[in-house]
């Protein structure tokens, strides 16, 4: 475990943490007090931490992930399916005209796009509540953006999907998509800050 | 405070939290055990409600926020960069390595696009740090969506700008930049959800 810790670059205790959770699997024993861990323990540690500090996710929410990777009998698309069911996406409570004009202008959108998902999908409750709090808020002003949005997504995730989709194995497939949501979510609110700095100083500066 | 409570649909308990933490301004004492407050107080309640369900921030970041928020002085261009600063950014630990590596990558792309922002920006770190995790993680594959991100990412800080140009005191500019900042980036994680479960769906299904 002293070497796991130091090739991983996690102190041993939360290794200790991590085993206790479940969000390591158990080494192979090879004595009363010692256990041989591999490569793919390395590499889940890293992947644990990562999503602990920079996706920002709770201990049971890193679970959920670890879950869907390791579930990796479906056919893609139902992976990919359950890995997002598995993502963390805000929750509101709203009252209920907020709700009702926010599900409105989302069935309007979903509608307009022809996008193929659920209409109970965890997203689509996710953008409701968005939108119900912009609402509740006295900015239902910033709705406007909803449409420019929606097209800069679509434009998103065909690059998420040509990304993942030159990996071979589904195993890869899945790994790369569930760390690419999760990271992808990053890298965009580091770039639209970045962006949002350049526009604002041409336009305002 | 019972009447402040119901207004907000926030708990009594919740609120007087919030007062001790200083999230909200104290009403005008109008005798021993009594306060007036008014709909300032609705509002901000309300808001920091948001920030913390919606937002998903801690309680020290919603302070740096209306930090932002309350500091209304400056021309707009330097409020919008202060508030910019008070909005969190996922921070990570990641080897010399993978943040030199990172760094090249981010400063070449700053270079080519030409934006005008502090290479000591938050945004910058954040987004050097995302991407030197990536490597970390053996997924540095997904740096190829860099660029098409951050096409994304000019189209949605225009749609930023425009939406909070058309207001028209400073006041309400800033109000809305910060609320705008950080509910556009979960209106964006769910359009993006949306929008893969789409490509996912017409690619694999």
């Amino acid at each position: 475990m002293a070497e796991l810790s130091k090739e991983s670059g996690v102190p041993v205790a939360t290794v200790k943490y991590y085993l206790r959770e479940g969000l390591l699997p158990p080494g192979e024993r090879t004595s009363r007090n010692q256990a041989r861990y591999d490569d793919a323990h390395v590499r889940r540690l890293r992947l644990v931490r990562a999503l602990l500090d920079v996706g920002g996710l709770s201990i049971s929410e890193v679970k959920e992930v670890l879950a869907a990777l390791d579930s990796r009998k479906a056919p893609v698309h139902a992976v990919l399916g359950l890995a997002h069911q598995g993502l963390p996406l805000a929750g509101a409570e709203i009252g209920a005209g907020d709700r009702e004009w926010a599900r409105g202008r989302v069935r309007t959108l979903l509608a307009e796009r022809d996008w193929d998902c659920a209409e109970d999908a965890p997203a689509v409750e996710a953008l409701v509540g968005v939108l119900g709090t912009l609402r509740s808020l006295g900015h239902e002003e910033l709705a406007v953006v909803l449409d420019r949005y929606a097209d800069a997504a679509e434009r998103i995730a065909e690059a998420d999907l040509d990304s993942v989709a030159r990996l071979e194995t589904a195993e890869s497939i899945v790994e790369s998509a569930v760390v690419g949501t999760v990271f992808g979510d990053a890298l965009l609110v580091a770039l639209r800050r970045l962006a949002q700095a350049d526009a604002s100083a041409k336009r305002f500066g």
